[in-house]
């Protein structure tokens, strides 16, 4: 599937600068990379998301006639510079992590070998791509950690911030262990199951509570969910109950039950006791409401009857840490080492590789940011993913990568995978290589 | 401009919840209302904005064949609904505030009055829209309002969260009182001014700075903006003197000066005796580098010498809040007032209208949340925008909608157009007329 989305969606600087090389015939092999300057401070590793939809746009590239005319019209770019753009197309190479990998700061998730201005071109929208799906993976992951197993669902599509980060936030939550989504493109375009229930407008749209679920289940499949605290959830509890066995017989069943305000593990229990004492043990109970990780942990922990949680705007704007410090900088051009010394923003440079070293129980125990021709012990994490502008195979299954994903997470050391993590765990070190040719880029600048 | 999103993109208990009111013939009017609950703290007054965009939508609502099928494939939808559904087009009627009018919590933004199906199915996307752009024009202004004029330009479409949210960050702001943005689509799209210097990596790729200075300003058209922070922002500006000497009589210019990182404050008093000393007072000095308004505000008040800002992912995420807890809930139904009376979720019924008070001198006084009927003193902020589905008249110009913004905003008192706002201001009361039929609301209710 081609993103959507215009060529047009770059900064003005990137075709200014493509504009200078145009002139300046400088088009000679560069090497970009994207990576984390400095985890949030809450987060112990970050999760690597939206490769899919980066190498769409990648493969897609292309100024239309139109583009071009609008281009035109800024009068600030040459004919010939435009005639140049119509024919570019990504004929790159890109290395990349696998979606799903877990990694930290300064290492590189995506490396791009392109022709100067390609690569120039692309920084922008590749970095809005990445960054979003990575940052919301590396959220959803923490609500998969603490949730012991419940089910989680999305809910989030009407805060996240416009369509395209609603469709992608289903796609990187599920891939970091969320289980469904409410929003029924994403559901239909990734394969993710989707999961909905009634709204409070329903409720209130009929003149009775008990007729509204009457209404609702009799209409509705079988295993349909009821939302209970529109007025008084413990009222609606045994309306639930005596629905529950008015409906035994007509092949229909109310599967679980949704409390959205309120105080949540009191109603719980309360309503926990109702269902039970009226024979509806297999009615499961869903929290939904403004819940993030910590609330999610705080009612595992305490023993809350809670079988599922739909989690909405704090996951799909990330809402304790809604940006990564997330970058793409030049690293080599024309075969020399490129680095920016800018105070507090220093980079690695060369093209470079991360080997991760395990132990004998596949735990992940070391990162080495090493030159991507090194030979170190360990797996290195980026691989080919497109070469001469194409993709090398074909994409992986949103679920293999999500299995992927939770094995990876599985690996890490315990103190990451808590939400006040360690502040230890992976020791990432950078090779002397690397070092050794930083202090070379350094001496080569005038 | 027609929305290019999908009708897909939807809760699926939206639906759910039509496909009953589809088989129960539950078609009367319904009023729904978008507001937000409760500000983020940091806040004083919000914004309105998004709406042309959410007409766009609802003008062009429908359901493709391809859609439909897509949604018989889920199994859980009989073909006499879905038949339903190819038919459904948004035929209601739509009062709003203006774009761009600053308002409190608990007032109607939007008011969607409709047959109760459509009403229904449009929540989700519709609060996508105008809570994307509400908030960040929530947040632009802020920066207006301690920028003491200088010039503001959005640099964040990199990690807005995706293309969309680029895109429209860019409206929002300009539209709050920004100057400019760096995206060339939003530029192209709306009539935006467009801003864009160079990056660190274009100096990196050449071997030296001051060649890469004289390639861009070379080939670049006059007035062009040179990044001075790569290396050593003082030898830069060193550079930048001789290359404006250089140019003289060329035709070509430097009309500014970008720095990115490290102490801005103290490499631009620098830099500007630099310029001064080399007869370069004309050249202007940005600032970027993840900026908040509160920095702005401390540059201003402390007379660093800069003279525009470039901001970005605070201003693209909101970073200090993400999200607005802002809902669409139905007021009325078949002529009768409804309530959700939820735990910390209580809702003011009816179809309503805010009453806004102003003082002599055009100062905002106070709001009245009044029944949309009710004759109050003060002008009616809700104004009939569609009508049978279709705009009552023209979209305004964004230029206008941004005087009209800066004007309102204006008219606040002084104490919240503070960053630190006082908490008092403008008094938002509630008529007797909406606490009555509130009370009726919750009689009414079994």
């Amino acid at each position: 599937m081609r993103s959507q989305s215009s060529p047009l969606l770059l900064d003005l600087y990137q075709l200014t600068m493509a504009h200078a090389y145009f002139e300046l015939g400088m088009n000679d092999t560069a090497v970009f990379e994207t990576f984390v300057r400095r985890l949030p401070r809450s987060r112990g590793f970050l999760v690597a998301a939206g490769l899919e939809q980066a190498l769409d746009y990648l493969e897609g590239l292309q100024f239309s006639g139109a583009d071009l005319e609008l281009l035109h019209g800024l009068g600030t770019f040459p004919n010939s510079f435009l005639d140049h753009l119509s024919k570019v197309r990504f004929t790159g190479r890109v290395d990349a992590m696998p979606e799903g990998t877990p990694f930290f700061a300064d290492e590189p998730i995506v490396r791009v070998t392109a022709p100067l201005l390609e690569a120039q071109l692309i920084e922008s929208r590749l970095l809005n791509i990445l960054h979003f799906q990575t940052l919301i993976a590396s959220k959803a992951v923490r609500c998969a950690l603490v949730a012991g197993g419940r089910r989680l669902v999305d809910f989030g599509m009407r805060r996240a911030h416009e369509a395209d980060a609603g469709l992608h936030a289903a796609r990187a939550a599920y891939l970091a262990g969320f289980h469904a989504t409410a929003t029924v493109e994403a559901g239909l375009r990734f394969g993710i199951p989707l999961s909905g229930t009634m709204a409070h407008s329903f409720i209130e749209a009929h003149d009775s509570e008990k007729e509204a679920f009457r209404h609702f289940a009799r209409i509705r499949p079988a295993g349909t969910t009821l939302l209970i605290d529109t007025y008084d959830s413990e009222r609606a509890a045994q309306r639930v109950v005596e629905l529950a066995h008015e409906l035994k017989g007509d092949g229909k069943t109310i599967d679980a039950v949704r409390i959205d305000s309120g105080d949540l593990a009191v109603q719980a229990i309360a309503v926990r006791r109702i269902l039970d004492a009226g024979g509806c043990q297999n009615i499961r109970i869903i929290f939904s409401g403004g819940l993030d990780e910590s609330q999610i942990e705080g009612f595992v922990q305490t023993g809350v009857p809670v079988d599922a949680f739909g989690v909405g705007t704090s996951l799909d704007v990330s809402m304790d840490a809604p940006a990564l410090d997330m970058a793409y900088k030049l690293e080599e051009y024309a075969g020399r080492p490129r680095r920016k010394r800018s105070p507090g923003k220093l980079t690695w440079p060369g093209a470079k590789q991360v080997f991760r070293t395990r132990g004998t129980r596949g735990e992940t125990l070391e990162d080495r940011i090493a030159l991507h021709d090194e030979q170190l012990p360990g797996v290195p994490l980026l691989a080919p993913v497109l070469s001469n502008g194409q993709r090398t195979g074909s994409p992986p299954k949103l679920r293999d990568i999500r299995e992927y994903c939770l094995r990876e997470v599985q690996a890490l050391p315990p103190g990451l995978r808590k939400l006040e993590h360690d502040s230890g765990g992976v020791s990432v070190q950078v090779s002397n290589e690397v070092r050794a040719l930083a202090a070379q880029a350094d001496r080569a600048i005038q």
